[in-house]
């Protein structure tokens, strides 16, 4: 049968299809360290609708597995090739095919990268809002099957709210259009919000209507600020939210995520920020204020700071601004340059954030494991992250993660903020869900794909059939 | 069977179950001027989250249906008694559980009206955004239930982006938790978004975990005019989103309307606004701006609305604000004086405005009727009204209507921007959708509600079983 598939697949996409072993082996991968077991059958480079239809439609009359792929950027392993399957990558498909500058309306092809995109409009003042920290090099297509979050979701939202409609190739290679090239509109089921975040399960993504902003006028202020410990950061946070003061940016690095960053950056490039004399135990705070009153809300939120215990730095200009938020921006980078890392993504109430940070640091002494965290403190989503070294997360790792995701759930969060599940969370699911939306939400798989070919294993268990 | 439903009924609710005349007929009708066939076998008025599941169990273990029902301010037919069916009133379940300040979010039972939320959040500077035109009069449960829109859409987003949660009551009884109490979490398929907008067919809301906003700060300031035609008024509304600026509101209504509320208000109402000397054909449009930048951003709405060539007004006093958009808020009791009125509910992509507008008047030409129209012109969403005598919509505003329907749906836009579908536009659904959407949303339909048991008739047809 595979043999079979491979030959109708070639006869019917041509070059499209690939079985180059460095290009079928490069799709075992993503960013989240994970290493799926095999290699897919074939990696198939879609460039149009057609393409995927086509797809589809061989993959629905042979019940053969399909990945769909982007720019492979995930942190959850939502799009790893597995044996027998064909990845369909949509990279190629990155035309932007329409910009309304009236309607605030793009409609792109899912491989468009979200940078990219972001470059295109610029000129034209508008805005594609939702900034995964990945926008350089993350896609569309992908964005949107993980509903992504990133830094300015507080204030400007995730994901789900900046996408009209979309179009979709369903299991059986039909093409389904959902949502609305406007504004409003309630005519049936919400299908486009189901198909955001889905992660590949119910059809794949090859068009998108996205909304658009105008570009916030004026210029960014940076606040940030030195605490002598993550509790006083996070009360400090929690204080802005309490002054109803809402930034664009709300970034807190713990004592752990701070002290590697200051390692990996050197006394270089921290000379003039509040790192420059860094003790022992200290965390870090910055907000970032846009818009036409970003001045007096910057002043507040450095008022809010100071009175926490914080050692405030404010920066009106660029540049500076730029190299206080190169020390948040280092995180990942300094976590990397000693091992793999495993960034964790719970998201809590922004109450629960203090507690959070204590559980975090209890956990990681059961465990024998040091856990620095990354917060997005302005909507409660912390990235814990576990540094290891060789291929497979130890044991003791994935035993602290499961600690953490508990509690997370236990004080009213959720195992995942804005990564997903892919298949490296589905096991604590059902756990989050309870068993009733569980199996409403098998239901609604089975529905959209009732063989069960798209992308198996994320999100659920693969099922035999 | 019916005496024995009402009989188990009684037993297992007492004095919740009503079958008194009068408040059964009351049930027969919600603010869109239609009037359902018969009266149901019984209204219960649920006063609890058991009340409600008590009744979903007795209902699906009888096949009885269950028409779920809020504050009857709907505008589509939602929610209305149709014979052998439970009216389920959950306006007594009106108590606000809980506000967080510090997560910013609320947690209401669905029989709270927006408009007492608002007041209790306000000495707290918090605020749920959605503005229906209704939130006086309209409840929480009805305002998710068809994810209605208001005058704030355009820059504080619809109902959906404000719902973090819900609890909601199955076909059976079971109750189901989904959402989060955290601004981000994309564990598992969006099921909240999927309740919202869902018109009472997938499940009982009875909780909501609601999303707020600090209140914005400063004042708001208003700038009408009036136009020497609706082309040029909402060219001036397309000239606003040009220059970037997006307005808190920007409300347009047409010669005809404009005529009626003039009538309606009187000169005295008049003076000193832009009506004050009103010519037959002119139309209005009014924008308010708030937050710290609104004094700015209102010069340059002036500026545009004065060049499309308006008679321009700018109040920066609260009071002449009130009686500008007064103006706006008296189209519907100017038109109801005259007859009854049937207020469709079309959005069109906002580039799409002036020719929908003048589709609008070739329409009502056609089928010799005037449709004086109102429009939220910062989202595309028109309201064109028929003004008619006696119970029944007459045939040719239907066929005016349907003619209307599809223009907007040609034009890229939808049949519905707010209301819902309900019972008066189920039958334009499946043309809007296409088949394949409607099939998989027919397919939703049968999964949440298996036997359709919740409001059959609404958004489909109901179907025998």
């Amino acid at each position: 049968m595979p043999t079979d598939v491979l030959a109708r697949l070639q006869d019917a996409l041509g070059a499209s299809v690939t079985t180059d072993a460095a290009v079928l082996d490069a799709t075992r991968e993503d960013k989240s360290g994970w290493r799926s077991a095999s290699a897919p059958l074939a990696v198939v480079h879609a460039a149009s609708v057609d393409d995927v239809q086509a797809v589809m439609r061989l993959a629905h009359a042979t019940g053969t597995p399909v990945v769909p792929r982007g720019a492979g950027t995930g942190l959850a392993g939502g799009a790893l090739a597995s044996t027998g399957a064909i990845v369909l990558d949509v990279t190629r498909m990155d035309r932007i095919l329409e910009v309304s500058e009236a309607d605030e309306l793009a409609v792109v092809e899912p491989g468009v990268l979200n940078g990219d995109l972001n470059a295109a409009l610029a000129p034209l003042g508008l805005w594609f809002a939702p900034d995964p920290a990945s926008r350089a090099i993350s896609s569309i297509g992908g964005n949107i099957a993980t509903n992504a979050g990133g830094l300015l979701c507080a204030k400007y939202g995730v994901t789900r709210e900046a996408v009209l409609g979309l179009a979709v190739v369903l299991a059986d290679g039909r093409l389904l259009r959902t949502g609305h090239r406007t504004v409003k509109g309630v005519t049936g089921y919400d299908l486009t919000s189901l198909m955001v975040g889905s992660e590949g399960t119910l059809g794949v993504i090859v068009e998108a209507t996205l909304r658009l902003r105008p570009l916030t006028p004026g210029d960014v202020v940076t606040v940030a600020a030195v605490f002598p410990d993550v509790e006083a950061a996070a009360a400090a946070s929690a204080a802005v939210t309490a002054a109803r003061i809402r930034p664009a940016v709300l970034e807190l690095i713990d004592a752990a995520g701070l002290a590697r960053v200051a390692a990996h950056l050197g006394p270089v490039a921290l000379a003039g920020t509040p790192l420059e004399s860094l003790a022992p135990g200290e965390a870090f705070l910055l907000a970032q204020s846009d818009g036409g009153t970003a001045d007096a809300e910057a002043a507040r939120i450095g008022e809010a700071f100071a009175s926490a215990g914080g050692r405030v730095t404010v920066s009106t200009d660029a540049a500076t601004g730029e190299r206080l938020l190169a020390i948040r921006r280092s995180m990942h980078p300094a976590l990397a340059a000693s091992g793999q890392v495993l960034i964790e993504d719970v998201a809590v109430p922004r109450s629960r954030l203090p507690e959070m940070f204590r559980a975090i640091e209890v956990i990681g002494r059961r465990h024998g494991v040091e856990i620095p965290t990354l917060a997005h403190a302005g909507d409660g989503n912390l990235h814990p992250n576990f540094v290891f070294t060789g291929d497979e997360v130890p044991a003791h790792v994935w035993a602290a993660a499961d600690d953490m995701f508990r509690t997370a759930v236990a004080l009213g969060g959720t195992l995942t903020g804005e990564h997903g599940v892919g298949i490296l969370k589905r096991r604590w699911l059902a756990d989050e869900l309870g068993e009733d939306s569980f199996e409403l939400q098998r239901g609604i798989k089975a529905l959209f794909d009732p063989t069960g070919i798209l992308n198996p294993g994320v999100m659920f268990e693969a099922s035999a059939h």
